[in-house]
């Protein structure tokens, strides 16, 4: 199927901002792959075998594999924060805290494959496909616990407290994904735009907040410090979800890797979606038609113009750059220096315009 | 159904012994509930209720309940090495690490129901069958993330190494789950009974070792006396794992709460079968026969008596005695003062003797 209209006027990623996030992001697997997976080494066999084949360095029957780990958004943002408040030195310090964040990210992910019964992570069948649903569960138990030991195991005076904030920010991940579960029950007219808000802030922009928390922690940042660059991760996860439920519509799929308006066929209650249904407006109604009876041919098209035509794909675009403002706000409370605050500006602008 | 064959054999829980761990245990129910609910009171409401409901402090419909919570065993372990090793002081600063233990636990009971598909635990529906598979595994993960996140905030100088313990251990946990599933779906035939062992001990046996470790860590053990203690644990977690699996075969249903015979009318692969499947003796082909198709009236009886011909009974009454002989050398090892290990010996005889 061809990407869906309006589809073709998505922005281009700047290729001097994406070439610096690009370099950073080398840096990052460079510095942070050597633990992990001496970390993923450390699991006993059974469970090793999972972890391995999930973060792409094993294929299914265990031969090696190039490794497919994903981008090390989360590990960049711990160390490039802990650069921007304490040079190479905290960054160094603060490896183990970049590995333990790209833990929690993989135990969260092969939970949540497990739960919405998702069949594809990074171009390959996700882990409960493979291994069963006991065996990803038991496996992402284990990343949880090899996560908050590396903290543990760190003499570091900022491991307590990290492993405190890391552990805080699990039980918000939860959450958000148990009301992301709970809302996919509903019916759509049932949902409102600040209950899935709150949920994508859960969800997706804890985890990059306390990735940055982290990063400044291990740098000896002040309470108000780590409290920004937080804020600064928080409000740049959530125009990165934004953005991505957007992509989720009306992305290239020979870009995304998944067919065009994945998300509609799925009758996702995505923030443009929700945004479009509380509109209203006649397109709303339309939607909400469409959203409730099973497709016809023309059907997701015309839903994908629907979701327009209410307003939620501006209103997703709009709240996009103003998280990002807000993000850049925070980010220069946190390192006034424009000069330093430079990687986390290249990173916080990858994410919201990878391919977008 | 009656009590099967030879379930009128079994010995009654000494009162004395009983007594004395019954006080230990209401004492430490006393001293670890208030800091476990509030733990639990700490979470985001939809995941409260869950872990509120499957500690029995709250009914389905989120009305206030008694609480049947279990025995607490491991915060008991906990409290009590400690009080052995380092008195009433250690004990007061040990509450914490024995509310991680009791959160640890409870987050892989979470877990195991959902992948087991057990609908009863404590004489209740598990948290999935009310809740759902997807609230069951997100609580149990938060649970997790609390029990660390306890150690992470611990200022005491033991903290640090109790939380890489307790880590550590939750990987056995899961590796000892894992083994449990996947021997499951294997053929009786194919099981061999050093990989039960490995199994119990790694299931069962690594939580009860931890908990007296950490006991220990709290008391300023030493390395030496740290490892006995946890050896302790394992040694006496197996003895129970023996008679827990003698129980499940010929224990008297109006004490144990299950139907007779429940374990063979699973097929399950426990101990005392798996011996009896590996003993070379006709029994043993009888019983293999009897495993491989379905039960007609009166095969469960004929199902107890082959394991029991077959030696399966005797040889796990032999075994949880060694257990229990090796757990005694181990405890003298680590608290040679018999006065002061006399609270733990209690418990250990409890857990063992239970109702077998």
């Amino acid at each position: 199927m061809p990407p869906l209209p309006g589809s073709e006027a998505r922005a281009e990623t700047p290729p001097l901002h994406g070439h610096e996030a690009g370099v950073i992001l080398q840096r990052v697997r460079e510095s942070v792959d050597p633990e992990l997976r001496s970390a993923l080494e450390s699991l006993p066999g059974s469970l090793r075998r999972v972890a391995l084949y999930h973060f792409g360095w094993e294929h299914a029957d265990g031969t090696p594999a190039a490794g497919n780990a994903g981008k090390a958004i989360r590990p960049a943002l711990v160390l490039t924060a802990a650069t921007a408040l304490g040079g190479d030195r905290a960054r160094a310090a603060a490896v183990r805290a970049a590995v333990a964040v790209e833990l929690v990210h993989n135990f969260t992910l092969l939970h949540d494959d497990v739960m919405d019964r998702d069949t594809t992570r990074r171009h390959r069948p996700t882990a409960w496909t493979v291994f069963g649903d006991s065996a990803a569960i038991l496996a992402g138990d284990a990343l949880q616990a090899l996560a908050l030991r590396l903290l543990a195991e760190d003499p570091h005076p900022a491991a307590g407290a990290a492993a405190a904030r890391l552990a805080d920010c699990v039980v918000e991940l939860c959450e958000g994904q148990h009301e992301d579960t709970a809302m996919e029950a509903l019916d759509p007219g049932e949902v409102t735009l600040d209950q899935v808000l709150v949920m994508a802030e859960a969800k997706t922009g804890a985890l990059l907040g306390c990735a940055c928390a982290l990063g400044a922690l291990y740098a000896g940042a002040s309470g108000e410090e780590v409290g920004a660059m937080d804020a600064f991760g928080r409000e740049a996860g959530l125009a990165f979800q934004l953005i991505d439920d957007v992509i989720g519509i009306w992305g290239d799929p020979s870009r995304t890797g998944k067919p065009a308006g994945a998300d509609l066929a799925a009758r996702k209650k995505s923030l443009p979606v929700v945004a479009a249904l509380t509109s209203g407006t006649a397109a709303a109604s339309e939607l909400a038609a469409l959203y409730a009876a099973p497709y016809d041919e023309g059907d997701l098209v015309r839903t994908a113009l629907a979701v327009e035509e209410a307003g939620g794909r501006d209103w997703a675009q709009v709240q996009a750059s103003d998280r990002m403002g807000r993000a850049m706000g925070q980010l220069a409370r946190a390192v006034p220096d424009p000069e330093a605050a430079g990687g986390l500006l290249s990173l916080a602008e990858f994410v919201t315009r990878r391919s977008a």
